[in-house]
């Protein structure tokens, strides 16, 4: 089962609530919080009026979310300032995004955390977890209309205390500028780098560029058989590992990433002449026929193999239904992928993997005699 | 005659009310934005009757917005689209702010400008052109009372439309990455560099840090006796211009910036690695008691001999106390620059110096076989 509540993107808010409300069956990302349970079919009544229940009544004086802050900054204390490549990926991810809130990291800056109160855990609460700001997903042995009856009695008796509010983020200007980060602290045992492209997500592209770019990361980077892996990994040896993804799912910027990890003795400054060329090769001559013929194979297979599993299919349809996407653009995308063209990758390869829309990470370790 | 009334950071939206208020006269920046006038000393009355004409009658209908808002993307199209220079430092600028709204050019980004209408306009002219939210400086041969009594007669007639607004900016998280962004258009004639360190204000800061800032400034690179003026343009021959500069008159964050020109054939790496090592001689080894003497005998001339011109005094008290300094402060400063150790000088370097803190725009043309 899954419920999605759309929040501002980026937000110490949305973690906060969403720790509340319940932590280890939540999560957040920057469009939305999700709340997932995989129970026995006889348990569905329950656990459908438990989460109307968590909708509208929950507890949040003090002596609750006090302690909650602290729960999310020891979180952030743990997996992000103490893991130097998770500070980089902030640090890139706020260079990348010049105007969004998408530049804020979702769990939030701990100086900003640390001033939150209940005020504002109640003032989130109300704004966003009104029934009609949720998209609910039941996958599984059931029917349309015995889920609709029981959404009725549970979700549909939790009154509203909002009208879910417009999801107009600012958005990006144009990218104009190549830019670097470079993280250099003592903690780093292995060099890395990533890089993340400023693109269209799935809802503000223009005809296929989403599809397109999701087959272009395939053929890049997503597998032993995709050009990086096969450049670096495989022939000249100087990666240990390498890839690339889409980010499409979003109200705003989608991006594309890609990262490599340096083997033996290979610097990042030649690793990333090597990514590089593999990026040029594909701008200039394009990808072919085949390899997007793969790349289809795979990205639709996918799709397909995801429905095998309850909570895959539930999480696949809210996440790309609370960021605006339709059920039928969702239930189409293996056959809107197979229209992709050659053309279209190529273009998008040609337009959106352009360096003056990219921000390259450096993980490094400091010099012996580096001071600061 | 200055009249500063605080503004919301990175404003399309003051750039526009600005401009329809009276370009010629007005001038924006990222905390106020400030009407000035010179007259003769028996206009003062009719010029104080219009200025507070101007802060309750402006005509605000679409005739007048909308050619103005056209105005504002003409003057942004010639000023910064036009010059790679410029767009570089906006991309510097949305690099080094991760979280406050510095990072917004003060002009406003193109695709946000264009969407601006006439209710934006009277929205943000009610909320901050209220007389409570403006600081009248008037400076020539006046008495106060003279000038209050006016002051009552003019801007007192003028009813409150709204209490200021808390001007409690999004604040910066700790800076943790050394950052680098790179604008090359076939524009550029002539490369540069410019970096700028995320450093407190005048207002944030601790103890003296502000004016140890501002002292170090002027002697890393403020005229022909300056460190990075005598490494790299007179000893190495490396630089044609080089120098630095502190700004600390803002509501949350300062900067320190600094910036070279290359000479020759020097590249910006070199020239990039030269100004590094100006620093780091700084940073580990201090500036001399002597240098230290002569910054202060340079910034106290400065703030006295700022006193000859009206105008340059009116703006220095009406920028100071728009940000929050107070009128003492602000005549205190050449007796609190005296007081400058030579310690707190050092230290201010060894902190805030740190690579960490800073971005390093470079300004480039493409090679010759770039395609993009």
């Amino acid at each position: 089962m899954f419920k999605g509540t759309p929040s501002h993107p980026g937000g110490e808010f949305s973690s906060l609530v969403a720790a509340i409300g319940g932590q280890e069956n939540a999560f957040t990302t920057a469009d939305y919080t999700a709340y997932h349970q995989t129970v026995a079919r006889e348990f569905l009544p329950l656990v459908m009026e438990l989460e109307a229940d968590r909708m509208a009544n929950l507890v949040l004086t003090d002596e609750v979310v006090l302690p909650e802050r602290d729960v999310i900054l020891e979180e952030r204390r743990s997996r992000i300032e103490n893991d130097p490549g998770s500070l980089l990926s902030e640090s890139v991810n706020a260079t990348l995004y010049q105007n969004s809130p998408y530049g804020i990291p979702i769990i939030g800056w701990a100086h900003e955390i640390e001033q939150l109160d209940r005020e504002d855990a109640v003032t989130f609460y109300d704004r966003y977890y009104t029934p009609n700001n949720a998209i609910l997903v039941v996958a599984g042995d059931v029917t349309e209309a015995e889920v609709r009856a029981l959404a009725e009695e549970t979700y549909g008796a939790v009154a509203r205390r909002a009208e879910p509010p417009a999801r107009d983020w600012a958005t990006e200007p144009p990218p104009l500028t190549e830019r670097t980060v470079t993280m250099s602290d003592p903690r780093v045992t292995q060099t890395a780098l990533n890089r993340a492209y400023l693109v269209p997500s799935y809802l503000n592209d223009v005809g296929n560029e989403g599809f397109a770019l999701d087959l272009l990361a395939d053929i890049i980077g997503n597998g032993p058989t995709s050009r990086l892996y096969r450049t670096l990994v495989v022939e000249s040896g100087q990666a240990a590992a390498a890839g690339s993804y889409y980010g499409g799912t979003a109200v705003g910027s989608g991006r594309f990433g890609l990262y490599a990890v340096p083997r033996g003795e290979t610097s990042l400054e030649d690793l990333a002449a090597a990514v590089d060329a593999v990026l040029a090769e594909v701008r200039e001559n394009g990808v072919t026929a085949e390899e997007l013929a793969r790349a289809k194979r795979r990205v639709v297979a996918g799709a397909i193999y995801s429905q095998d599993s309850q909570a895959a299919m539930a999480r696949y349809v809210g996440a790309g239904m609370t960021v605006g996407l339709g059920l039928e653009e969702l239930k189409d995308l293996p056959r809107n992928v197979q229209e992709v063209t050659l053309d279209e990758v190529n273009a998008a390869a040609r337009v959106y993997l352009d360096p003056k829309r990219s921000v390259t990470g450096y993980l490094v370790a400091p010099e012996p005699d580096e001071r600061s």
